[in-house]
Order: C-alpha cells, then structure tokens, then sequence
C-alpha cells in the first residue's frame, strides 16, 4: 500500500476503497483545481465521461440538519469551480430526507437551508442565478412519479445491502435520492444528460445505487468524485454533535480562530524532539486545513510541509499563520454571507 | 350470528368482520339507493359523520389491470349515486400502483384506463365534468410531497402487520394509496373536507392505515363504507384469471349472456325436488345478480326470492330473465361506452 500523503483522516486507506468497490484511482488530467491537484478528489467512477461529454451537470444536496462546516465546503467549492467552467450545477435541499430519517420538520429545514446553507453557499462562489436549486418538497411532476416507480425495479434485499436496516422513511429517502440523481436525464428535464455527483467516499453505496437503477432504465449511468473526509479538530471523525469537532461557517471568527488553534497537530512531546525529528505530518489536522482549504498555494503547501518534518518550523508558528487565515477567512465570508441572504430571499425554492 | 340473507359469497359471516375489526353495523338512514336498501352495503366506519358533513367527497381507485367487471360496476354504482346529490366525486387511476406492484406499465395503464375503465364508467352514469379524475403518475406537487413525508410516520412492522411480506413496491404502492384518501384535505386542495372511500370488505386494513395516519397528522379521519364481495359466476371468488367467473363489461353481450345462463345457481337434483323444497337461495349467483344489478325494483327482488324458495319458480325460468336483463344492458352499455370514449379522449389526465 502507497503511503498515504495527506496525513490524518478516519479512513486511512483510500487505496482499499478503490481495489474493494471498483472505485477508479483519479488520474491527472490536468485540472486546475486545487482538490484535484492536491490529489484530494482521490478516486472516481466514469468521471473521464462527464469531462468529455457535449451535455452535463453537477449535481449535489444539502441535508439541512446541523451547522454547516468546512467539511461542506469541500462540495461547494467543488461546485463552484464547475460553474467556473460553464457547466450546469444543480442544488437540492433534502428536506424529505431531512424529515423522514431525522424528525426535522419541513419548517425548519426550511429555515435552516434559507438562513444558513444557501447563504454560505452564495458567500462561499455559487451564482444562485445560474444554479438549478430546488427542494425535494417542491420539484415538479414527473421528478416524483420517477422516484416512486422506480420502487418496483428493486427488492428489500438489495436495498438492505446498501442502507442496512430499512425503516420506511430510508426506503422513500433512498428513492428520493435516486430521482434527484437521475432524474435530470428524463425528457421532461431537457435530459438526457451527464450528471456528476461530486462525493465523500462513504456516499459510494448511494452512487452504486444510482448507476445500477440507470441500467435497468436504460439511462445514463452517473458519474461521481470521492473526496478525502474532512477530520474532527480534534481528530478523528468531525461530528455535528461536537462543536470543537469543527469550525461552523456561521462561528464568529474569534470563536473560528481558536477552535483552529486548538487543532490537533502532529507535533513532539519536546520542541527538542521536534526539531529533531519533524513533525507527524500524518497526524495534523493543521496540515489538512491547509492542503483543503487555506494553502495559498500548492508551492506554498509543500513548503509547509518541508519545513513541518525537517523540524524548521514547530506547531506554535504553523498554528499561528493558519489561524490568521481562519480569522480572515471567517470575516469576509460573514460580510458575503449578510449579502447573500438578501438574495436568498428574494429566491422561491419553498412553497 | 344472524341469517345472511343474500346467498353465496366467499366471506359469508359479515357479522364476523364487524364484530372483530370494529367495523360498525350500516344503521337504515332511509337512504334511497339499493346499495343501502338491500343491505349490500353492510357496514361502515364514521359514515354519519361524512353523511353529516358539510364539505364532503367520495373517492375511489381504478386500478388498470385486467378486464373491467360487474363487480367493479358496484362501486361505480355508489359513486354516480353521491355524484347525483351533488357530493364530489375523486376517481384516481393507480398507475403507480398498477406498476410497483404489478409490473404493469405506465402506457399499459394509461390504455387500459383510456380504453376501457373511464369509458365504462361514464357509460355507467359517471359525469366526468364534475368528477376530479387523475393518475397517480400526474397529480400536483403537494400530493407527492404529503405522502413521502409519511414515510417517516410509520415502521417496518406497523406496515407488514397490514400488508404483509414488504417490497419497495408495496411500501411506495401504501404510501401513494395513504396519499390519495387524505390528500384533499390539505389546504393545497382547498381542505379540509370529509372524505368517503366507499370499499369492499377486503380494503379494510388500508382504511384503518389510513386512519391511523390522519390522527398522527391531525386530520380528519376518512369514512368508509364496505359492501358484501361479488361472488365468481361459478361460486367462489371472482377471478380475473378465470374469465368464466365474470362478466366483463367489454364482453360482447352474447358472451354475457351465455355466462350469466350458465351461473351457479342454487337448484335441486331434480324439478321434483325444487318444487317441493324450493331453491337453496344461500349458494345462488344469479340471485346476487339480481339483488346487486338486475331486480328492477325491492319488491320484484322479493318476489323473486319468495318464487325461488317456494319452489313456484325453477332455475331455468329465471335464468331466462336474467339473461334477458343482462343483454339488454351489455347492449346499451356498449351504446354508451362508444359515446363516452369520445368524450375520454378530450379528457387530459395523463402527460
């Protein structure tokens, strides 16, 4: 097995994945985008179809449940560099899913998305005006007859393999995801068309899913990126229920600031040892906030990380700069974000 | 437990069925239609509060699978008969459930729909002007919505204890089902309103699911009534499968006539016999036909019993009226089912 170069993250072995589930190892296609160049965007199914073909859109959701973090923004910027490109983004709000697996009322998914997601994603690049946004309470037609017939093209077994105990709430909200992944292709949506469904490795068993419900209606198998996980700040796995697990993009940026330099690093016991040895580079969460989000540069990045294991540089001054960054960071995407809401409001994805 | 005193039919001990289930006893309100009259419809539950409503509607399914027959004729009968008091009548097409449960297509569906059913039922007195008829397939988006929400209302075990062995299809099929009877009473469908689903005895678990849902959503409970099976030509149940055991209303009216002449018939090994004992009325079909279609009048169907059972009538000579009765109504149900076909193909139920 490759070393893995990232550092910390809950599920170490990436290449397992690939080999396991047929996951393809993303090859460089020479995309200048830093989740692609920084090799974070690690593995792929037919993504070499979608960059190749004439009609195509990406296509994500947002599960309004719990404070939107730097993990989500990993998707976003995804999103956003597509739409750089020109191609379609469409954006949906699980809030059938959000009520019928987590108790969340459509009124405060409602209010959530409105209030926090979708402004954050202004804030954060999205050009609302040319995204596809919409909410599984409010598609149209033929979007929920597809979902709902399609629960005749598979049994309990199969849906158990995937999703492991059903509950009738899963079965709906796994169909419900299968029409908003493929539902674009139908006639009555301009399709067919390629969609990419832009994914942390976890999400693979959704996206077999999908493709297999693409075959047996003929349609578009759909292609997918598998990104790294985001880790907790204090390592391990980032959690909604602990808040020192993650930077909110709703904290006040002093808050932001010290959660950052509370971040778990990869440093010695002695600053001795340090110097001496380096840096644990693969135990660093400060690390991955720079390789994922704040390097200024893949120069910049790997410079870091020289300085990091030659024992250059100690965890007091990696800590100090990331967190000035945060701090920057976290400042001007609250000024975009109290922009964006006005036109979020002006926005009719709920009825 | 009280004499049945309309012959042969596969679940003969209704009084069971209400005693068990807590379906009440249909009281005599005086209501001028033979369904009441005649006690074909046995039992009920609210249905005085729907009779008491001042915002009502009845609706009931047409499930577009095999040929159409005298015993779908009985719920067509009741819902022309509220249509002719001016109570709203919704009759959807369960094209969803036609195809997750049955693999039966959306175009198969919507043929045998278009073809046969909707012209029948015209035919039978239906006014589709007045009537809210549409497809599972092709309703408004609030609909969908409702019922995938209620997904999360329910589990696993709650739905097999009514439904039995569970598949994908069976679920979504309860869901949209839950979806039709309680849907128009959402405000989006300018609820709330009483709702009938007038059913045979067998749909009762859906009625209680439904009923339990409408009390988790703090809606009105729908009323049902259940009226008595329609026994197969040749006793037993009527089958689809069996195309002796029905008459379809598509059946040249020759056809129809020899079936209703070889129906099963509560008759003595020999004349003799009849004419002292009279007819065992309890196993008769062509009793029930009569009591169900074809007696003009309470009085002729009690003279007719009382000729059978005193032997002064013999099989042959009433089979003879039936037919007769049967040919003239295939022959001027066919007349109207050709007019009526011209007014379904104006009709835009499905896209």
């Amino acid at each position: 097995m490759e070393l893995n170069p990232w550092g910390s993250s809950t599920i170490k072995d990436y290449d397992k994945l690939t080999r396991e589930f047929g996951i393809q190892k993303m090859p460089n296609l020479g995309i200048s985008n830093r989740y692609f160049r920084r090799g974070i965007i690690f593995g792929h199914r037919d993504f070499d179809k979608f960059w190749n073909a004439d009609k195509r859109s990406v296509l994500t959701g947002i599960m309004p449940s719990g404070p939107m973090h730097l993990g989500h923004k990993m998707v976003v910027d995804q999103c956003v560099f597509y739409q750089s490109l020109g191609i379609k983004t469409r954006v949906l709000i699980a809030d059938i899913e959000a009520r019928v697996t987590r108790g969340i009322s459509k009124e405060q998914a409602q209010k959530l998305a409105l209030e926090e997601y979708l402004p954050n994603w202004i804030a954060l690049g999205l050009d609302p005006k040319k995204a596809d946004i919409y909410a599984q309470t409010n598609r149209s037609v033929p979007y929920y007859s597809f979902y709902s017939l399609l629960s005749g093209r598979i049994t309990l077994n199969e849906m158990s393999a995937v999703y492991g105990n059903l509950t009738p709430g899963k079965i709906t909200s796994a169909l419900v995801q299968m029409g908003d992944i493929l539902h674009p292709q139908l006639p009555e949506y301009d399709g067919p068309e390629h969609v990419l469904v832009p994914v942390g490795a976890d999400q693979d068993p959704h996206i077999r899913l999908a493709r297999g419900f693409a075959e047996k209606e003929h349609l578009i198998k759909p292609s997918a990126t598998y990104h790294r996980f985001a880790t907790g700040l204090e390592g391990g796995k980032m959690s909604s229920s602990r808040e020192n697990s993650y930077i909110a993009l709703n904290d006040p940026a002093d808050v932001a600031v010290k959660k950052a330099s509370n971040a778990l690093t990869g440093g010695r016991n002695t600053a001795a040892e340090q110097k001496k040895k380096g840096g644990d580079i693969s135990k660093c969460v400060v690390y991955e906030l720079y390789a994922y989000h704040f390097a200024k540069s893949d120069k910049e990045l790997a410079e870091i990380r020289r300085k990091c294991t030659t024992g250059e540089m100690l965890c007091g001054e990696c800590k100090q700069m990331l967190a000035e960054r945060v701090g920057e960071f976290m400042s001007s995407l609250a000024k975009k974000r109290e922009r964006a809401k006005k036109e979020v409001g002006k926005m009719e994805i709920f009825r």
